[in-house]
């Protein structure tokens, strides 16, 4: 068949699996695992594997901590210690035979340790002496679509939302179950159907029906919905006169909901609120807290076990807006319920394409916090650059808060480590759309696979994931790929496609420079009269004769001071603070000495010049690779590629002419002439969506 | 003040002269040398010279061979060989004192003396002991303006016609002047003032009036005026049945119709006609005979000494177009009046980025010919694209036809050396329009400049013409500019920009690959049903999937057999045949080895790669010079530059896209990769003009 990318990293039917397999299975046939196994069976081989009583010689056995046949195993001990999704995958002897066993205490468990099993053939890797032990990082490791319920996607480049709620529930969508095997596949457990910015209609009597429908697809697979709610909706849906959170009425009104609920959808997860921001209704608007509303809608979850996930990302104008999140929740740190999980995007800004962690982590010491990624490309080219995040990802999560002394790093501080979590949790905001390929540009698939593995495992290095990915993603009967054979070069663009981007769009600390609204091109001139000082890129370059910059120094906004000790001084001083970051905490002079020797200004014209080459590099190797990569996958990747490489060149001509108008310096002359006249491109208008 | 281009070469304000001057000036005031000089010298010093009654030590002195204090050198020997337009520059000695001589025999060639000295002056030349003698290489050099009466420049890129019609005879620009002193200062000492695509109220009376005021301000400058004609005027404005050419009263209407022009213009020049050409009658309507027509109109011109310029641009559909002129003309040979000269395009197509002479340069044995050139960019960028053209028409005028055995040039079977002509000449359709900088592009004005020089002196080599032009044109008080002195990367890339400009859009022989009608863009898929197959590049690129090129060997069209041995049997050998003209007249496969080792298609991919990256460092180029060139012409080819590295990346990836899908051959990986589909090049559409 033409591989057109609908079956993402599963594709058993690529080719035979790469090592031999086994001759047969046993265990608990009634198990989600088993089926799954026998399935990538019949479409790797043409058949399932035998089912027999007990497993044989390079049988193979599924089945949970109490089936008879892994309690004769006495492994009860280390079994308790995976709770409930841990798994364990040994190659046992019996009588000499050997003998792969795949166990959990929970059927989810058996699942993750099937697709465990068989990535390891899909990138193959030796099944011989198997001593694998899994527990996930996170508990709860959960999609956030940003899907409207009119088909939209906000901030999704994929198509519209793969959910046809206008079907719903009478017609399911065979792409649900596709869906939710993939989520399966790389251990999320969790996903949020509809867009933060919601509106009640999702709390109505029809739109459960059809979140109940949905949930009936996906639960076999182990995963749980949610959804976003909006803060007014009992002043809307229920008629009261508004949605104060101390009024008893409003309380009522919540508990009944999440009852009605759960009567339809005893699974239900929960709730994610995005309040008081961006316009969108919240405690605030009644004087009330975030404490207030969170607790309020936690006291209607608890009796189901269902957790309030709400976000932090808030900015109230007047003051640095990467200080306010952090100055309007630190005060409540230790005053919310115990279900209740504050949701921190990774930056303290927006998704930038590089952002220092957000103060929160680590500074909220008796309040479990959840990191907030963005695995669509709202600031990163849409699906339209190639850019593997997990490179990024592994910077946050292993950064250093140094808020419980050193190695406090963000998962840790989020994970539990630190702080009591009921249930710790991370949240992926999704990519998906209903392209065939699901995620417009195909390597937009690995950054759901490198999220879904890094929400498992945080301790993945991007390399590890990438070259899972490659391994399972491409390859065919011509050329077989495994995860010592994908290729170097194609690997290596990989794991450099992140910086790329940063090199081409905001090096250096840079920031939120974008064109306004549709975040895709660069604007770092916009000035729209009236607007929020704060939605303008002025607000963040900061450009002048003198210099660039945002000082968030002692002598400037100071949110240096929302980060711990030694933190702080570091990134208070440009001698210390990491050059990737320079730019967020200082105004610098256009002649400031970088560690390369070069000045600021040579600096930034080396690094968008350096961002412009390395994207021809990239188009390069995609076509140096064409022999064995399928056709249509080529192709489309190889047109992306040219957008990336003319949008690269689009940024640099951008952002070095309009600074250059501040820097009053040349370009230096070894580099690529820009091709663009400023004025030309400061007409350029794309379409506009708007802000998460 | 503040340089706009409006001055073109000549800056005598920039600077103070380089060399110190001269102390006085005597000779003739009533010549039009003498005023120019003075006028000069009033503008690079503020003052103009003494005017004495004796040249004395250091003097000036300028006069025709007449003077007294000429008659008294005794050179009346070497002036005679001078003819008409040439003259001595000589420093002599009287009384040990150096005096310096511009003498001529006419009026003319002392005003071409003049402006020869201030060049030296301008340059930075050495102005001791001058032994200077010119004679031009043609006798008429001639622009052609497809300018039209309605202020339209066909194929004009440099704004509207700088002749104001609707404004002439009552109102004459300030222009008029500055373009006649433009020309004469480069020995340009002709003009055809409105577009080969004539109409006939070029002939009415008002028009007549019109061009009697032009050729007054051009006049004093030695510059004759000419007129294209419509060969159906007697029809059309002597309402006569037809335009036959062997009718009497059409042929007494072109005698009372020149009657006409001489009485109001008594040093009228002539007529230019474009006949039976591109859907213009002329005689064959009549079954008459292009010489026909050419010797009535001759006959009517000849009492006054007037000239017919009868263009050879004819290719009735039938054969191969190359062949088509040779065909019509050669059997004429002989059978035009004296005062016909054929002019003929510098090669047998249509003035393509690069071609092989015409080959009825030199076949016509007993007919003058004349080249016409084009130094608007038709065909090469237009005003966007920095090409210096004297490269080119060098390896024109330089040809060998071998027609008169070795040696026998293009520039020589046309200048007289061969074939006799009453009045040898060469025309060139010229690049001016009412822009403030004349050219639209600033490097267009060396084109103008060029031809004008190549015209005097077919012997100068580009090189000598970039470096006067240069030194002439750029430098201010600032940056003294010698002809030593010129910037050496301006210099090269001057010389370099022609076979640039080949590489990234038809090397190797390609031709008339351009798109539809607009001639700017690439079109070489152009499809349109109906239209005349040579109008289609598919046409001249006969791309297969077997290979590329137009066969014109003896076993394909034959046009090879119109050149002269050993020309034709080199042509028809790929392996004799220059590889700049290898597909003009071959057909070869894709994997054809060319000299340089690669297979043909690759050899195609480097050529256009390296048009691109050649045009990057022209930018790099210009942006180091930044320093010393003022600023607006600075920001304006600037801002060329970087269109003309678009273009190049649009040329390169619709060519190398659109012949891949016969050649079926990978861009070789070391080469950066195209950027655009080929599918959204096909769909860029431009304005559209027509045809000359």
């Amino acid at each position: 068949m033409a591989e057109n990318g609908s079956q993402l990293w599963l594709r058993f039917d690529k080719a035979a699996p790469l090592t031999a397999g086994f001759n047969s299975i046993s265990g608990d046939p009634a198990l989600k695992a088993f089926d799954e196994f026998q399935r990538a069976c019949r479409l790797m081989t043409s058949a399932p594997l035998p089912v027999v009583n007990q497993a044989g010689a390079n049988g193979l056995l599924i089945a949970t901590a109490s089936h008879p046949a892994i309690r004769a195993l006495k492994w009860s001990k280390e079994l308790r210690s995976l709770g409930p999704e841990g798994y364990l995958i040994r190659t046992v002897r019996l009588k000499g035979k050997p003998i792969t066993v795949v166990t959990a205490n929970q059927p989810q468990g058996v699942l993750y340790g099937v697709y465990h099993l068989l990535r390891i053939m899909q990138t193959g890797q030796s099944l011989s002496d198997l001593t694998i032990r899994e527990v996930p990082t996170y508990q709860l490791r959960i999609l956030n679509h940003w899907d409207n319920l009119n088909g939209t996607v906000e901030r999704g480049y994929a198509g519209h939302s793969i959910w046809k709620w206008n079907e719903l529930p009478a017609v399911l969508s065979p792409r649900y179950e596709d869906y939710a095997r993939a989520n399966a596949s790389i251990g999320i457990n969790a996903t949020v159907l509809n867009n933060v910015n919601a509106t009640p209609d999702i709390l109505t009597a029809e739109y459960i029906r059809k979140i109940k429908a949905i949930a009936a697809v996906v639960r076999p697979f182990h995963i749980k919905v949610f959804i976003s709610i909006n803060f007014a909706s009992p002043r809307v849906l229920g008629n009261l006169p508004d949605a104060d959170p101390l009024r008893p009425e409003v309380r009522r009104w919540w508990k009944q909901k999440v009852a009605e609920i759960y009567r339809e959808i005893p699974d239900f997860g929960g709730f994610l609120v995005k309040a008081n921001s961006e316009g969108l209704p919240g405690p605030m608007d009644y004087g009330r807290t975030h404490a207030d509303g969170a607790n309020m809608i936690a006291e209607a979850l608890e009796p189901y076990k269902g957790i309030v996930m709400w976000r932090a990302f808030v900015y109230e104008p007047g003051d640095d807006r990467a200080k306010l999140a952090y100055r309007e929740f630190i005060g409540f740190d230790g005053r919310f319920h115990d279900n209740v999980i504050i949701q921190v995007k990774n930056g303290p800004i927006d998704f930038q394409p590089r952002e220092p962690f957000s103060p929160l982590f680590g500074a909220m010491k008796k309040t479990p916090l959840m990191p907030e990624l963005q695995i669509t490309q709202e600031y990163l080219g849409h699906s339209n650059h190639l850019a593997f995040l997990a490179p990024m990802w592994e910077e946050v999560l292993d950064a250093d808060t140094y808020a419980f002394g050193e190695g406090s790093t963000v998962s840790k501080v989020t994970n539990g480590s630190f702080v009591p979590a009921p249930v710790s949790a991370i949240a992926g905001v999704a990519n998906i759309g209903e392209d065939v390929n699901w995620t417009g540009h195909h390597f937009g698939q690995a950054n759901w696979y490198a999220f879904g593995r890094l929400a498992w495992n945080a301790q993945l290095s991007s390399e590890t994931i990438a070259r899972e990915w490659l391994a399972m993603t491409f390859g065919s009967d011509k050329k077989k790929l495994t995860v010592e054979t994908v290729p170097e070069d194609i690997l290596s663009m990989m794991l450099g496609s992140h910086q790329t981007v940063v090199d081409y769009m905001m090096p250096l600390g840079l920031h939120h420079i974008f064109a306004w609204d549709h975040h895709y091109g660069p604007e770092p001139w916009c000035d729209i009269p009236g607007a929020r000082p704060d939605w303008l890129p002025r607000y963040y370059h900061n450009a002048s004769k003198e210099g660039l910059g945002f000082n968030r120094t002692a002598s400037g906004s100071n949110a240096v001071a929302q980060y711990s000790s030694p933190l702080k001084e570091w990134f208070d001083d440009p001698a210390t603070c990491p050059e990737k970051y320079l730019l967020w905490f200082h105004h610098l002079p256009w002649n400031y000495r970088m560690k390369s020797g070069r000045t600021l200004w040579d600096e930034l014209c080396f690094s968008y010049d350096r961002g412009v080459q390395t994207v021809r590099d990239y188009q390069k190797i995609w076509d140096r690779n064409e022999s064995w990569i399928d056709a249509q996958r080529f192709r489309e990747v190889q047109s992306r590629l040219k957008i990336q490489s003319k949008d690269a060149v689009w940024w640099k001509d951008a952002i070095l002419l309009y600074f250059q108008t501040y820097s009053q310096q040349p370009i230096p002359y070894s580099i690529e002439r820009p091709v663009h006249e400023l004025d030309d491109l400061k007409k350029v208008k794309l379409d506009m969506k708007h802000h998460n």
